[in-house]
């Protein structure tokens, strides 16, 4: 983790679970970001303290930037966008971090069209969204790297998955049928494929992370993983990250996670 | 294909493209089935005026009966599941085949929410909803078939994918990006599998099925398989489907398709 200096990070839903945990760790590394851009729905509601308090302990050494980003709202991305590409000032943005993401306790009978609209409308196509808007700044940075081959510190696109999106596991089916999670992220893991095919050649790297059986608001996972078990591991997983494991899925120790 | 025969079929989509081919073809097995419910949203429109013929073509073989079925429509799905309620008289459903799909040519770049969010409608809740609403009567048939191991004969979902959905293959990405197609049909790969695990229990076989490189009027494949080669090898895989295929992705050759 000596090694590991990325510039500039934007993280969507990073005021609670991975997201905030994530946040920690960065802030945490040896060489820490210079700016982080910690975006969430409402970073002036009580969870968007835990990021003020955090952009305080740490101002000495990285500046954490708090910005409202709802990825369903095309207008909330574009004025987020807008705000970046000021602080970045011409140095692009190395890496967007897509965690925001919703989850509903339902089974294939309760399953229903709003409920399966809904977590695809975060869960998917936010992500797709916000990576077109911020791709302009990713390609910057990929430009302006002096490395050849592709990282985490040059440019990428992280997409937080689930095993539960495995379309070969469909992990955890005793547990928690939800149907609509597990079909978003199914698709986001696809939209992973297409982003790497589609912005590989830019020399931006992009991936599917499943953070591991960690217990968030979500509910999703059972395990007993902590957010700092997984936050760390999954930060050692991007910072190995490199030309061949573009358009893969990892887990946030680095093993592959099958589709 | 002399030992297959199925007494009822419910199809969407049937009136163009691979759902008309499987008709004709269902038509022309050696056993028809005894009911066809060949459903589509404008059945009083100029392509179902094919079906119309054939109903009356092979009015002494089978009954083929055409139903109004939108699948983005609760309504319709209900008015529908009704009528088939009424001609199945007690015998229950075996085969739902869900055909009906949408796609749009877009690349990374053009690719917008609307678009994403339509193309999931249809190709993804819409089998969702459908299946819901005929599992009564599918699970009606799989309780009275005096066969003890899963068959098509008996009681069956099949899911009508794409190798485009394959997340391992992105197969023709050269040709045609459509994330929008691509991750609707991801996601109907993974409702395949939570269906499998949810429904196979009840003695109810669900498979994905990818009916090859076929030029039809969603206008997605490139490839020079014709219609009738397509659903003539996918009735054959049909015909051949047990326990051991719940949950599978095959093609129409009956090769398996990675997830």
């Amino acid at each position: 983790m000596e090694g590991f200096r990325i510039r500039s990070i934007l993280l969507t839903g990073s005021d609670r679970g991975i997201g905030l945990g994530l946040v920690e760790q960065f802030l945490q590394l040896p060489y820490p970001p210079q700016l982080i851009f910690a975006t969430c729905r409402h970073p002036d509601g009580p969870e968007g303290q835990v990021l003020k308090e955090l952009a305080r302990r740490y101002s000495n050494v990285s500046t954490l930037v708090l910005l409202q980003l709802d990825v369903t709202d095309p207008h909330s991305i574009k004025e987020a966008t807008k705000k970046v590409e000021e602080r970045v000032a011409g140095c692009g943005l190395n890496l967007l971090i897509n965690n925001a993401a919703i989850a509903c306790e339902t089974t294939l009978s309760s399953e229903n069209a709003q409920n399966m609209m809904s977590l695809y409308a975060t869960n998917t196509i936010g992500p797709m969204l916000v990576c077109q808007a911020f791709l302009p700044l990713l390609k910057m940075a990929a430009q302006q790297s002096r490395h050849s081959g592709m990282s985490c510190s040059k440019a990428a696109v992280v997409n937080m998955s689930s095993s539960y999106g495995s379309i070969s596991l469909v992990d955890g089916w005793e547990w928690r049928q939800d149907v609509s999670y597990r079909c978003s992220k199914a698709a986001l893991n696809m939209l992973t494929r297409c982003q790497s095919l589609g912005y590989g050649p830019y020399g931006i790297l992009c991936v599917s992370i499943h953070p591991g059986g960690v217990k968030t608001h979500l509910g999703v996972e059972q395990g007993v993983l902590s957010v700092a078990s997984s936050t760390r591991g999954i930060i050692q997983v991007l910072s190995r990250l490199s030309d061949q494991d573009n358009g893969t899925f990892l887990d946030w120790e680095g093993q592959t996670v099958p589709w």
